[in-house]
């Protein structure tokens, strides 16, 4: 009797086949028949799973962003109980940055996936709320601003959200070589000294 | 008697045609046979002007940073003779944003072929001269640092490098919805606050 399939086990498998080919060969490369022939199986068990290619797209996308959650996480597991909040931050913004091949790998994918997305913004409907979230999250991190400026009340999501783009910045000049790792991670350094002064 | 074609003319109408396909259908739909459609010209025409597709790439990505650089030079040229150095960089950096329909359309190509580059670094060999040389100009428009922290002396540049980051972070974040125009230039506005406090 064939062992049962889980569906999900399978959609994971198909979605990291997705994610050599766009890593190796970028997003263009990416099609049903290119995705059957990596992941061993049949363009129409690709299909079975992923009816178009925004949700083939979609579903790894999310597998890329687990994968960074996982590292955040251990990253932030390894500081021990109740870590100072410049580090906690530090470590969690270090963590998003591709730094390592693995990291890179996932980066570049991601970057195939923001370009795709800037087209078919259908492709990612969860990408909004993750960011306001994690925006909100680093929020809380950073110390309270002293006064704001006149006529602007939210210094501190202001801050947070400069902050995450400029990381996300960081992630694009380190995946293009624009940036040498000791270049990112001083940049983030001055940033957080700035923000903690 | 033909008119004689002017090459660098010939390219140019390629090149757009390249990233007109490229920003309406994403960058796995630049072929050859593609970009001659769009053009009006024969593939053969496109191969005697571009051999191969990364050489495409690198010149309508070149197109595209000359435009860039044509809307910074213009907004930079309204602001009169001797602007204030914090309000040269605001409006340089502002103008590096994808806040109009026009500026939209070259940030998703340029995007699009960051993504490209990440895979093909060769697509792209001026990209990180480039990226040094800006740095070094927006440092040359911050505020001296006050004394750089014990084993760090490049705070000046460390703080280009991240406001830059900053601002490439927060083109990717609008052109896939994450940030509001508003949210991208308020957290800009408040970097500046920081950096010129």
């Amino acid at each position: 009797m064939p062992r049962k399939v889980d569906p999900r086990q399978r959609r994971t498998l198909i979605a990291d086949a997705l994610m050599r080919v766009a890593a190796d060969r970028g997003l263009e490369a990416v099609s049903l028949r290119h995705v059957a022939a990596e992941a061993g199986v049949s363009a129409g068990m690709v299909q079975h799973y992923f009816t178009t290619k925004d949700e083939m797209m979609a579903f790894a996308l999310s597998v890329v962003r687990d994968r960074g959650q996982a590292r955040v996480e251990a990253a932030v597991a390894a500081l021990g109980a109740d870590p100072q909040p410049r580090l906690l931050l530090r470590t969690l913004l270090a963590a998003l940055l591709p730094l390592d091949d693995a990291a890179r790998e996932d980066g570049r994918v991601a970057l195939a996936f923001l370009s795709w997305t800037a087209l078919h913004p259908a492709a990612a409907p969860g990408l909004r709320p993750d960011t306001a979230r994690l925006v909100e999250f680093i929020a809380g991190l950073l110390p309270r601003p002293p006064a704001p400026p006149a006529g602007r009340a939210e210094a501190a999501s202001d801050a947070a959200a400069g902050l995450l783009a400029l990381v996300e910045g960081l992630g694009v000049y380190l995946l293009g070589g624009q940036y040498t790792p000791a270049q990112a991670t001083a940049a983030l350094d001055h940033q957080l000294d700035l923000l903690f002064a």
